[in-house]
């Protein structure tokens, strides 16, 4: 069986790789257009080429589609929210309130991510002294899928303000499953090269933070 | 100011990243030939483009060059990975003392990888009942820089079987720093489309596994 040559990647791809970097957003504004079928099969696949701790693939992937579990998870969302915006200082609180930071109204596609906490596939490699590296393994399953998203001209959006114990319990899903995020996807209604939350004044980003110290 | 217009990512492009996904490896035999400074250069300034929550960016990559702090982590890898040896199963044992789980004795540029428990940048927006999101963060910087890195050539392998504590003591960061991972970075000695773990009989990666389970 002779494998396939290596692909080489040339300066023109490397260029549209790092448009695509720079144009990835966490998107909260959506149209209402329903995303083709044919393009999220495509995405569960690209998902499952993301690296995984001892090749577990320990990702679970559950799409949210009935409106009673749609309105938990909203519900949970606007008790969180809530409670973050109290916690805000005084000087940020009316910046706060104002920010959009979800898209659960609108996003045509819903779903939440696990990560299976003891899985057989793999055999234990890899994450003996380090066990969240199961959980680092999903969050580059669907970090792969955010890129590979982008790319076809849709946008996602990483929900976090939720209490991840009533997110489980809405959903039904496994003990053994650890909540990582609920998303939603579909179409943005802007394309933009600067996060949003740079946008509205909520903070700046920094062009190279946190990186190269050396030991 | 006017923003520039948005890239229009097409199939040609949407081909090559599949190609990217495909042949992002775990790498853990490098070439000895050393990594061009204006690569790695480029390489922290793509991953500062990852998502972070609250665009907090809490990763904190240190690159370790010192003999004796590389000494340190091989030390560590060693203790670490004798004890899931000695953990494995007896019919899987044999197998496991064969794989090749790192490249530290050979990597030219070795990083490693924390995230900021408590960043001020952000204002701790998003990670109120979440704050392992700010190691998801950390996580996708590093995945960000995994795929620019393979587009360049390079290969990037993650080392997870390490004493966290130990790593970072080892490295001399502060303790508000949680220790994500270990990495080398190089010239790969060959390229595959397929896990270095599927083809030494490890583990077989599955096509679909997780994958959009409906509720």
């Amino acid at each position: 069986m002779n494998a396939p040559p290596p692909p080489d990647f040339d300066a023109a791809f490397r260029a549209e790789l790092h448009n695509l970097l720079r144009w990835r957003r966490d998107v909260r504004r959506f149209r209402a257009d329903p995303v083709p079928q044919a393009m999220l099969d495509e995405l569960w696949t690209l998902a499952a080429l993301a690296p995984s701790v001892g090749l577990s693939q320990p990702w679970r992937f559950v799409l949210v589609e009935s409106p009673a579990r749609r309105a938990a998870i909203r519900a949970n969302f606007a008790t969180a929210n809530a409670q973050a915006l109290s916690d805000q200082s005084p000087d940020r609180g009316a910046l706060y309130a104002r920010l959009k930071l979800a898209g659960l109204d609108e996003a045509p596609v819903q779903f939440a991510l696990f990560s299976e906490s003891n899985p057989a596939q793999g055999h234990g490699l890899g994450r003996r002294t380090m066990p969240q590296t199961l959980a680092y393994s999903s969050v580059m399953a669907v970090h792969t899928l955010w890129l590979a998203a982008r790319a076809l001209g849709l946008g996602l959006g990483w929900v976090s303000i939720l209490d991840p114990v009533a997110a489980m319990s809405a959903l039904d899903v496994p003990a053994s499953w650890d909540f990582i995020g609920h998303f939603c996807l579909g179409w943005p209604q802007t394309a933009d090269d600067s996060p949003e939350l740079e946008r509205e004044g909520w903070e700046k980003r920094r062009q190279a933070v946190g990186v190269a110290l050396v030991r």
